[in-house]
């Protein structure tokens, strides 16, 4: 990322294709300067490391801004293109997501059982001393690392796939070249604040489905009970399914959050409270997957009530982090403003370039 | 609680004596009304009801009253006359609170399962379906049960003692003359007041001492997790001595929000908030103590792996509860005066009558 920015003077005049491919053209050399290192970490590794590894993560942050502006601006980009391109980049999106997913998993759920058991500098928890609680640690990390050595070895041989090779390939020809459609030859500002401003009203219709008013309310328990009626195959209640079910609108929320975001970054203003609002979503989305695998565990046959007991403590303090951080959320969307292209008006778009602050995650 | 309140004119001339004598001469007279409804209560149920009966609920409000009135104004009042009466009150009122305990136990236990369960009409919960719910349930209710049943045995038994018929003596005499002391005799305002703002100094006091700072930000996890350390007798941490050290201090400010209430009474004055105070400390109490006996249901040798799977998110739940609870007072508490006696200051002292409206507790 170490093209400059375009001036505000340059852009004023500037193309909805001149924007674009300057957004493209340095987040597909991001992706192509990080794409050896990333293989190169995960070949170097025969098991699984603690921390998620640079490469990876740079690679990570240049699909999603990539996958994320061929989504908001599709109709400035030739159609077939766009098309192919995003199904390609959604498939290594998910492929890179998973190794690093599970190292912060077994980060959150260990360092909860840990925060409860207060063995820690913290002073003791609701755990603590329990005989349940180094089973349920033990437990827990076996599977994880378990989950990530099988994410590990997926990774590594799709690492080396041809698939991979033909997306290095499709961004190595981005970087010279952006496809774009007709559209893209009219004004920045006439072109792409509209498909902007569209991402923008997807989030506020997202947003509104979302029970924000019993959110923004504490402790009303709305991550563990009163979820969506969802009857199972069997016609009996499932609660992994109601569960499922009652956090799906705010995954999807996140997802457009992410969009918006990236949005406003090719606009020229990233946005502090979007960026929260994006970590406070990703923080539902992991306590969400974390609550899972606790509940997960403790259907592990052969396991003592004593760690039964401590993966339901577990559970519910997750699903209690998921609560937590739909209040956040419900605390910040007001925020916001109401309209849909409110973002956008604002302030007048000056500059259109990129802006290095933006890309911290 | 039929006698008249007195009028603002007499009050404006009464002495100490005669607005406590007033006072007490009513709640005994309660207390005696009370009395034989509750033992006839108590002696009419072979088992258990589910309801709190209507005559032990009048005589617990009039012990409540009575002893919280000996406290505060304590030196109005001969010494040892006081001294053996709050003895004597103490007993009782642990007595006749056992089996409404445990009945409001059970309800609060069984509904929360039952909500996280989500067989009612709000919609599935996270137990949903879940195989240890229903077992869960079962062996909390049987365990509930027993409880309830010996406490009901040692009141019905302690109903006919000899113990008894002597407080009711007590309370008969108390009818006729209060045992005064000398000092009051003084000014209703000069003696009364600064006995109330004691009672506020104490409330205040034992508030300071409370992370408010912490229950004030919501979904902080104080209530699971960085509890007090308190190592058990083995030297290990024990996770219900840290539970019962970390809720303690907010269990002592309870009692003192009743003294302070009860006194403000005598002063004509009634609470709205005070009343809310002590509501929001009685729920912590009563979660508190249910989320010991949740802990202690997941103790029970021979349970299987999903009861107490089951029995661990019903604990935590509590917890919540807990600090729920917490919350609610840390965004009230700071609505009080500041100084101690403020609460008297605010508003001249014109009527020290008892208010019909303030006795509804």
């Amino acid at each position: 990322m170490t093209d400059a920015p375009m001036t505000a003077q340059a852009a004023s005049t500037a193309t909805a294709g001149d924007i674009l491919s300057s957004h493209l053209t340095a987040l597909a050399g991001a992706f192509l300067r990080a794409l050896p290192l990333a293989v190169g970490e995960v070949g170097a590794r025969p098991g699984v490391s603690a921390v998620a590894s640079e490469g990876t993560a740079d690679l990570l942050r240049a699909v999603r801004r990539i996958n994320g502006l061929l989504h908001t601006f599709g109709p400035s980009f030739e159609a077939g293109w766009v098309q192919e391109s995003r199904a390609e980049l959604g498939w290594l999106l998910n492929l890179l997501a998973l190794e690093p997913g599970y190292v912060r998993r077994a980060a959150r759920l260990l360092g909860a059982l840990d925060g409860l058991n207060g063995s820690e500098t913290e002073g003791p928890g609701m755990l603590a001393g329990h005989a349940g609680a180094p089973k349920a640690r033990a437990l827990l990390d076996r599977q994880l690392t378990l989950a990530r050595t099988r994410a590990h070895s997926t990774v590594l041989q799709e690492l080396r796939s041809a698939r991979l090779h033909a997306l290095a390939d499709r961004m190595t020809l981005l970087v010279a070249e952006t496809p774009l459609a007709a559209s893209a030859a009219g004004r920045a500002g006439a072109v792409l604040v509209p498909q902007a401003a569209a991402a923008f009203g997807a989030l506020a219709a997202s947003a509104q489905q979302l029970p924000l008013h019993r959110a923004a309310t504490p402790y009303g328990g709305d991550g563990l009970r009163r979820l969506g009626a969802v009857p199972s195959a069997r016609g009996a209640l499932d609660a992994d399914a109601a569960l499922a079910a009652d956090d799906a609108p705010w995954h999807r929320t996140g997802v457009l959050v992410k969009r918006a975001r990236y949005a406003l970054e090719v606009c020229g203003r990233p946005s502090a409270v979007l960026d929260e609002l994006d970590r406070v979503l990703l923080r539902h989305l992991e306590a969400s997957e974390a609550a899972v695998t606790a509940a997960t565990a403790a259907r592990t046959p052969r396991i003592t009530p004593a760690t039964a007991y401590v993966l339901g403590v577990v559970h519910a303090d997750q699903r209690l982090e998921v609560e937590a951080a739909r209040y956040a959320f419900g605390r910040r969307w007001p925020e916001l403003p109401p309209g849909t292209e409110a973002w956008l008006e604002l302030s007048p778009v000056e500059s259109w370039g990129p802006s290095a602050e933006s890309r911290t995650a």
